[in-house]
């Protein structure tokens, strides 16, 4: 079997009917979501399958954009190896079409920017109808069960009530998670990739520390810079680039920079500039990520994952996973330091012990974190397999 | 043997007679070295040790400053564990005094703050003697052979011509390399402690990082800063909570803060507000170290330690160390991920196919980089052996 392309996609918006009430008490009034769809919905509405996207994603998850330029495939490697920068081509496109991990020949695939996003959901850049302005730093503080609460409502307007699978990495595994905690009877099964149930406490530091790096920008303005011509460039390069050094294993930039100078074989003593050429690409990965990218959905997002714990919301993680009855496939990378498989072992032990059906790959692969959008043909065999098992 | 104190000291001064000349071609004028000793210097001027400081040092290594509040000890575990911050303790007081590692009661341990330094040693805060103002980022690019190039004009004016070791621990441990790559006929004996020969790519990665958060604060102001009433704190506590990550390892931060919430139980929905008690500390961590650094000896402390390159210098490690002499003690830790044991080993093993005396120890250790700011009770029999072994 050839594994192809959805082909040429546009990104639709949706405004759901109602409020959706949120952790923190609030409620978000006229709620737009972006979303895509790939493959068809069967007459008994019994084949979707929800994306969930990771921190800097979107709604594009396959083919290729109507709008070009516009790709957020710029993970390490993606850009470079594939060449597909530029092209417009969804995060996630390797893993979804026909013949591929999730299966447009027999899914519906369905992909939405997830609340508090940047990229056509209702997020702090969007207009708060109760003011009129956008809405800043007034955004309500937002949880990984606000997203699915209002992933949940988006499906129930497209009618749109069971789930054959939820999957996603990173923060998107997370959301995943939460999808099989929240509607237990709503999902058939899901999948995890790179996940945790919760950010381990160096994930929160780099966490922290990224969201620093933007509000100690003046441009910030206390989250209200929307109309002001100015915008938090410089602390949101540098939460990307701390990021992005997360995102990797040590060995793979070792193999892929070493301590390579940027000009001949000598330095040139300077410190403004960058002599290495992994300096040079840090300082591109954040000039082409604020450019796309708004830095108040950046640090909600960044605290959802954060606050995402569901031994503390439930008491520990057996009783959060009681009531869970999909089947769980957790996929973890051998490199990845921010995800590290022992979590996705955690998750995995709870569920054993519940006696729930539940699947456990460690991948070894040296890319860290980005493994997820990149080792896509290792992914591939097992995400089909399961998912075949499934239905 | 009861291990003592070195007791009271003050820092003192020495302007060095003549320029010091720069590997980027410059030269600096009016160096002035702030410097402390402790112990006796023996008749035959054969017993001096000297100690070399780290990126965040200075030259107040042992005893009780006599100006209290100036503690530089303020790495993981030091302040919280021993309670002596502010209590003007040196840095490495552990290890220096009767008894200790370094024994004053045999050596004449002699400390100094670095070339570029911002506690006393000429640096970007000094004046210009040019142009009567401070340097700020018109002062030279600095290399860690230039730090070792000042040592040595240093120590010729105390009238001390050989060393019977070199030590120190991460840059520290770079200048000790150095002092037995330049003057091998000066210097017995080296300890190298959680060192490397050249940072690897992921290490040049973070500093990169750090130089940029504070060359993206707009106080900053292209390194003029002084004098101008505004210094760029918001830059460099990022690219101290950035270091403070990277020094400590991510199961240590597990043991020490867990996902501990700073309040009560549950989360108060808050994006600017520290939520987690690791937040909380990078804050504190980031606020203390603005009030006792300058963020341009930062720059170009990072730059010269991300420079250090002993094979690409030389053309290889084995032709870097061709004309060692000197005895060599390694000391790397297990859990050291910015300065891994691997890179002790590759200096080990060049210096071992020369047929050079040198001794390797991993020290199993779970505080990451800070261990040898705190391993101090397994370093030091160590230390001290292999130093009776030399004299």
């Amino acid at each position: 079997m050839e594994a192809g392309s959805v082909g040429r996609v546009e990104t639709q918006f949706l405004d759901l009917p109602k409020p959706v009430r949120l952790d923190c008490g609030r409620e978000l009034h006229q709620v737009r979501v972006a979303y895509e769809t790939y493959g068809t919905l069967s007459p008994e509405r019994d084949n979707v399958i929800l994306v969930c996207h990771a921190l800097s994603g979107d709604a594009h998850a396959a083919g290729v954009s109507a709008a070009p330029g516009e790709s957020t495939r710029d993970g390490f490697g993606a850009e470079d190896r594939d060449g597909t920068a530029g092209k417009g081509l969804g995060w996630w496109d390797g893993m979804i079409g026909p013949g591929k991990a999730f299966d447009t020949d027999r899914y519906y695939v369905v992909s939405t920017n997830l609340l508090g996003g940047c990229r056509g959901t209702t997020g702090p850049s969007s207009t708060d109808p109760a003011t009129g302005r956008p809405y800043g730093s007034d955004f309500p503080v937002i949880t990984v069960a606000d997203m699915v609460r209002t992933e949940r409502a988006f499906l129930d307007e497209l009618g749109i009530e069971r789930l054959a699978a939820v999957a996603g990495g990173s923060l998107g595994g997370m959301q995943a998670l939460q999808w099989a905690v929240s509607y237990p009877d709503q999902v058939d099964a899901i999948v995890v990739i790179a996940s945790t149930h919760a950010l381990h406490p160096q994930g929160v530091a780099w966490n922290s520390i990224a969201r620093d790096a933007i509000m100690r920008d003046p441009d910030w303005q206390g989250g209200h810079y929307h109309g002001t011509g100015r915008a938090p460039d410089a602390g949101m390069g540098v939460a990307r680039m701390v990021g992005h050094v997360t995102y990797l294993s040590a060995p793979a930039m070792g193999d892929r920079f070493g301590r390579r100078l940027q000009f001949a074989d000598d330095v040139r003593y300077t410190i403004t500039e960058p002599e290495y050429q992994v300096e040079s690409y840090l300082r591109h990965q954040a000039a082409s990520f604020v450019k796309r990218f708004d830095a108040n959905t950046y640090l909600y997002t960044s605290r959802a994952l954060t606050y995402f714990d569901l031994a503390r919301s439930f008491g520990s993680l057996r009783q959060a996973f009681a009531a869970v009855t999909a089947r769980t496939l957790l996929i973890a990378f051998s490199s990845d330091w921010l995800y590290p498989p022992a979590a996705s072992q955690e998750i995995a032990s709870a569920l054993g012990e519940l006696g729930r059906p539940v699947e456990f790959h460690v991948i070894d692969a040296p890319y860290g974190h980005d493994c997820f959008l990149l080792e896509e043909a290792r992914q591939t065999p097992i995400i089909r397999r399961f998912l075949l098992e499934t239905s």
